[in-house]
């Protein structure tokens, strides 16, 4: 016997499909349908029909082992044999966060065949891997972020108990796992939410379509949506907490926001649970309320994505100065960046032509997560291109130095820890009606650039997705292994190293000669010195200095100086002289 | 010599025109033009041109004698012999606001006739005045709501020069001005201004078409335009305070936000000017933070209109149910109202369908407008309805009592307080096409109510305008005189006594009787027994209280008790026993 329960306000009629049966369910209260059919029970797989119509998949499905289009699956969260009881995961404070695609981080692109990398994440020092979107979006590879059954994990991946086999792995060797969930918009294949209830609103129009509907008529039960698929991640599968995709693409204007409403509940699952559970938002407002406690007024979320900071270095490395770019540049940006988190704090944005941001008082570092690299900064070039591809080693060395000793939290993207030649390019496998399009959607965003049609990966091509899959490989050969160590000894200097994580923003000193290239950043005894030109100068820096790590050995430290070669980074410790 | 200068990042070329003569502006900085006329100074008329097109008036036009598609004019506001030096508004805590159309207030609609009303208002104990939208709207009359020229005083009340003579003469008798201003959105008539820039942007719709664009590209000038506009109306024409139309209709994302802009600017006019300055919003959004403090996360606007307050009480004098009526009815809801402010405060709503406000939390009643009446709540009726012509006069008593000892500022729409036979509908002035147009949507709009067309009177015909005016003759005749003696007495009682005006809400006690239909509402000493029920009925009351005002004499006090006639309400005191 199991009892079904869908929201549907917009059905006349509403049934369960198992196999060749149909089992009517009644309306009982404010538009929830429910009904029990003997027979069902977990693993059963169904389909609702509303309306007399074609079966659709359960908004609420919890498996959808045939894709986006197929029955539901009943799961039994309740059998999972955890090991994991006294997990704890470590706080944000202390974390090194690695961005992991499941399609690509492994040859078989599996929940299980990830698992076995877990000892290597746990060696490189990483304390929290963040998967991309795991739900089910439509075909069998693509990034995640078109998902439609939020609640199903994607069949390709694995079973919903492989999932949890992998999180239990992770917890077992001392790694939190955090995931990466879509609130702002769902995929165009497979969507048919409309179907039930008003999930969306045409009050506002997103790039998508009309936006999810958190403020309108109906939004009670579409913010409980949400908010129950949160709680399933982090209670049914042991999450550690969740990356929320570009909240910027909210449209809230109630007096309680959605994500108030979310973080709130998710503070109080955590006492329940016992368990320390976080929120990370990717945001592009530059809005302090963001991660500002509830009772200051903020939303309560505890960290976002610092987007300011990565462009900043960026461009100071590349000098690239297209799209957003435009408003970075200088070492100046790269250092108010590390002091201030926003360089648009309240500023004038030539790329927005509009006054961006405001300024973060007194929040602590920690709030925010530092990156040279994501998945969005590497894939959203037209051939995504990693940082490594773009600069030489020592640059991308100088990058790893800056986020590992940066008072943020850093996080990593999967490779580029060693290297990896593998790019992370743009990939979809969408039926070849949408992929046509999409396909040529992404040529002629790329054309704007200056981009040939043949130069900019096809999404659907199935190379395009192979061709982004890391090759583990290249760990033994080099330059890859070199700069594996070099990450591995930024990573452990870090964990041994309390000034380097303090959070402390305001501390960070920072001296740079624009016309030069050189930065020196000082946090408490530790100096960073990066030298971006092409030449072997002079800095000045604290007289009782001695290096503990260096990317190259074409440096000489002198009395309150060091002579430092081109594209170099060395770190001095003033306190063990 | 007059140097013209306007933001018009969108033209190719921009020139004045004045009379027959026309001088090239040149763009200098950010899309602003300037150029510098010999000949023109205070009053000479012009227009701008831009591409050679037709002329349009300045955005920013300071008076616009001949309407919204004729010349501008310029004004010199330094040379107003103003006589107000000392002046200072009392605090809204104390405050007794007055709601005024300029058009319909007096037979000749003009601000020279209206300020012959002025004693009128100081001796009913009036505070505040609060005029309607006084800025430039298409056609001779109008509600104001519609329009274009928010700088210009419209052409058929009166010149600048009246206006602040008005203002002036009304400081000078101890009454407060206060200025309804529009940002929300611009009339359909004569409005110009997307020709100049992107004061709109579609990325969202509004009832009104593309929203004003307050965190889009070039906003930072857009938010200088209505900023700007505020503080001339505070500067130049003295006024205390103004009332923002309808702030749920803004859409702004920004971390900064407009109203948090805004409301920092007026703070730093107030001291530079060294008088109080205030801003009250009509906000939808049952949002605390709106009229909470920028320090504590608010937008730091003084108040707000309550209308929860006004529904809850509407809809228990008159059992109307209709629209969003719907979400009240009962004297529970009007007693919440009493206590919180929001009936709605994370609760249910029925005739939203969703969630709706939260909680206010230990701020003060005097953040929050109380009335029985406004121009939308009686104008947008069908038929522009007052209470009076709704209820018995002693229920439209009962009303006034309910205002005027609320913990909330109490507001008066004009002719409320003689029970003024006038009805206030929607009267408007449009050109013929978008006349018929707006005739049309009124009369579909109450079909959906079950209005026949020639019940609801046409906006566009000139009776439907005069009508509106108010009869001053009727204040020697009853019931009129009569009212108007209530409406005096209440003012007085409140302002003399300092625990009606202590804005505590959650000292405010009730006890009610849904069935048998009586309320009363403790503050302190002051007890308010309220029969709404068609029989004589004994309601108990504090033992040591005797009456002090009664709007009818079919009461008999007894011992912890009072016999009370139907619809009849008694005003008690404990303290002077």
């Amino acid at each position: 016997m199991h009892e079904f329960k869908v929201w549907g306000p917009r059905a006349q009629s509403l049934a369960v499909t198992i196999g060749e049966r149909s089992y009517p369910l009644r309306c009982i209260d404010r538009g929830w349908w429910t009904g029990g059919v003997p027979d069902a029970g977990p693993n059963t797989k169904y389909s609702f029909v509303l309306n007399q119509g074609q079966p659709v998949p359960d908004p609420r499905s919890q498996f959808q082992p045939h894709g986006v289009n197929g029955p539901s699956q009943i799961i039994d969260h309740t059998k999972f044999p955890w090991t994991d009881r006294l997990w704890q995961a470590k706080p944000l404070g202390s974390a090194i966060i690695y961005e992991l695609h499941i399609g690509t981080f492994t040859p078989e692109g599996t929940f299980r065949a990830a698992l076995d990398r877990v000892d290597y994440l746990a060696d490189l020092g990483v304390t929290h891997v963040e998967l991309m979107p795991v739900n089910e979006f439509s075909g069998d590879w693509g990034w995640g972020y078109d998902g439609v059954d939020i609640y199903a994990p994607h069949h390709c991946y694995g079973s919903p108990d492989e999932l949890k086999t992998f999180v239990n792995a992770c917890h077992e060797k001392g790694v939190a796992v955090l995931l990466d969930v879509v609130y702002n918009h769902f995929g165009p294949s497979g969507n048919y939410l409309d179907q039930f209830a008003p999930y969306f609103t045409s009050a506002y129009q997103t790039p998508w379509g009309p936006a999810v509907n958190f403020d309108h008529s109906g939004s009670f039960e579409v913010r409980r949506f949400f908010i129950d698929n949160a709680l399933m991640w982090l209670r049914d599968y042991h999450f550690d907490g969740l990356r929320l995709d570009a909240i910027h693409a909210y449209y809230d204007r109630s007096a309680l926001p959605f994500l108030e409403e979310l973080s709130t509940e998710v503070d109080s699952l955590s006492s329940e649970l016992g368990r320390h559970l976080v929120l990370i938002a990717e945001s592009d407002l530059n809005d302090p309320r963001v991660v500002t406690v509830r009772e200051c007024g903020g939303l309560g979320i505890q960290a976002q994505w610092s987007d300011d900071f990565h462009h900043a270095l960026h461009s100071a490395l590349t000098g690239e100065t297209n799209g957003y770019y435009e408003d970075f540049g200088t070492l100046t940006e790269l250092a108010k960046a590390l002091q201030h988190a926003f360089v648009y704090a309240g500023d004038f944005s030539r790329h927005r032509n509009r006054i961006h941001g405001r300024p973060v008082d007194g929040l602590s570092g920690h709030h925010f997560l530092g990156y040279a690299q994501t998945h969005d900064q590497v894939g959203n070039r037209a051939q995504g291109e990693r940082l490594c591809h773009l600069l030489s080693l020592g640059r991308a060395k100088i990058a790893a130095a800056l986020v590992l000793t940066s008072p943020f939290v850093p996080m990593l993207f999967q490779g580029e820890e060693f290297a990896s030649s593998s790019p992370f390019q743009y990939f979809t496998n969408h039926d070849p009606d949408l992929g046509r399009k999409v396909s040529e959607g992404r040529r002629n965003e790329f054309k704007a650039f200056g981009w040939s049609p043949e130069e900019v990966p096809d999404p659907q091509d199935p190379q395009t997705f192979q061709r982004s899959k890391l090759c583990w490989d290249e760990l033994t050969r080099q330059p890859h292994s070199d700069m594996h160590e070099w990450y591995k000894r930024l990573i452990a200097f870090r964990r041994l190293n309390p000034s380097l994580v303090n959070g402390r923003m305001r501390e960070v000193e920072v001296r740079c000669d624009e016309n030069a290239k050189w930065m020196v950043v000082k946090r408490q005894c530790v100096q960073l010195v990066c030298n971006l030109s092409p030449q072997t100068q002079t800095v000045p820096v604290t007289y009782d200095s001695e290096s503990v790590l260096a990317s190259d050995l074409n440096f000489h430290l002198r009395t309150g100086a060091i002579e430092i070669g081109p594209d170099t980074v060395v770190v001095l410790d003033s306190q063990h002289s």
